[in-house]
C-alpha cells in the first residue's frame, strides 16, 4: 500500500484507539456508518439534474457539503478495509481486471446495459 | 495524490472511455452506483453478529463477496472523486481535522455518543 | 392502523417465527437488510436519465425487477416497523405534518432547493 | 388498496402538486431521496449494539429520530410507489410467496445464511 493510504489508515487507527473507540469499530458497525455517509452524499444530489450535478462544486456551499461528505465516506471505507485487513487499491484493481474480461470494450461500447460492473439479471 | 490511487483514477478513466461510457457517469449516476454498491456490502453483513463480522474473511466465498463489494465500492468512489476533482485522502484529512477539534480524546473517551464525527442532533 | 398493512406486519411475524428468524430480526439488521433492498433498488436506476426512469415499467424485465425490489423494502420497512411497534402510515403523516409547517406551498413552490423535507444546511 | 395507504399516497401527490414539485419526482430522483432517508436511519443504529437497538425507542430524543427518519422513509418510498402505479402492500406479498417457495419453513428453521430472501450467490 502506498504512503498516502497508508498514513491515512495508521492515522485513523490511531484517531480510534486514543478515543477508546475500538469497541464500537466492529466491521458490522463500520458497514454502517459507510452506509450512512453514503445515504448523506445521495441527498445532496437527489434532487438536482445530470447537468446539475456535473457543475455541483461551483457553488460554494454545496460544493463545501460535497467535499465533507465524500470525506466520510472515504474515512470509513478506508477505517473498515484497515479493520478487516484489505487493500482498497489492490481489490479496485481486482475487479476492474474482472469486469475488463467480462466486458471488453467492443463489445460493450455506449452501451448503459453494460455499464454497470454486475451482470443484468 | 500518490501513484496508487492516481494509478487507479487514470485506469478508471481510460475503461469508462474506451466503452464510451463518460455519457453514463454523470456525477448524479456515479453517487447512485455507489449507493448500489454500499448496498450490496451491507447485505453481506445483515445477519452477521458484531463477533461474525468480525471474522468474516475466515470464510473463503463470504470472503471473496466482502472484497469483491469492497472493490466495487472503492471503484465508484474513486471515479466520482475523479471526474469531480477531488482528492479523496485530502478530504478525509480535511474531514478529521474538524472531527479532532469538535471531539477531543479526553472528553469522549469511549463514549458511543460521540463516536460519529458529526453531532448528534 | 389498517386492514392491510397489518395483515401485511402479521403475515411476516408469521413468516420469521416458523423459521426461528426472530433471533436474526434485531432492529440494527432489520435496518441493514433494509438499506441492501434500497441498494438493489437504487442499481436499477443507476444509469437510466430521468426520463427513461418515467417509463422504466415500460421493459418487462426491468418492471419485474422494479417491483420485486421495492416489494423487498417494503418487507423490511413493515418488519422493522413491526417489531419497533410503529404505524408506518402514522408516522409519514406525522413528518408531513412538520414539513407542511416549515414548508408552506407559497413560499417554495418550484425551488429545488426546500423540496426537501430537511433544511439545507 | 387500502384507505390508509391510498389516503397518504393522495396526500403526497397534493403536497408535491401544491408546491410544484412535480417535476423534481422523477422515479430516479425519489429512489435517491428514498436512499438518503435510510441513510439516516441506519446512522442512528450504527453504533448500537443488537440489544440497544431493540430499546431503542426507551431513549425519548433518540426514539424521536427513529420515529422521524422511518416517517420519512414511508413518506418516499409510499410517493415513489404512487408516481411508479405500484401497489406497495401488493409488492410485498408477491415477494413473500416467492420468499415461502424458495425457503420452506421446514429447510431453512434458524439458519442465517437463508434468513434473506435473496439467495446466497
Amino acid at each position: 500500500m502506498d504512503h498516502d493510504l497508508a498514513a491515512l489508515t495508521a492515522r485513523l487507527a490511531a484517531f480510534a484507539d486514543e478515543r477508546d473507540w475500538d469497541q464500537f469499530h466492529t466491521p458490522k458497525n463500520l458497514v454502517m456508518a459507510l452506509a450512512g455517509e453514503v445515504g448523506e452524499l445521495t441527498a445532496e444530489f437527489q434532487w438536482l439534474t445530470a447537468a446539475e450535478s456535473a457543475t455541483v462544486l461551483t457553488d460554494e456551499q454545496r460544493a463545501d457539503r460535497v467535499r465533507a461528505e465524500i470525506g466520510d465516506v472515504m474515512i470509513y471505507l478506508t477505517r473498515l478495509a484497515g479493520v478487516l485487513g484489505i487493500d482498497l487499491v489492490a481489490a479496485a484493481h481486482a475487479k476492474l481486471d474482472d469486469s475488463a474480461r467480462r466486458y471488453p470494450a467492443e463489445r460493450v461500447r455506449g452501451s448503459a446495459d453494460k455499464a454497470t460492473d454486475q451482470p443484468a439479471e
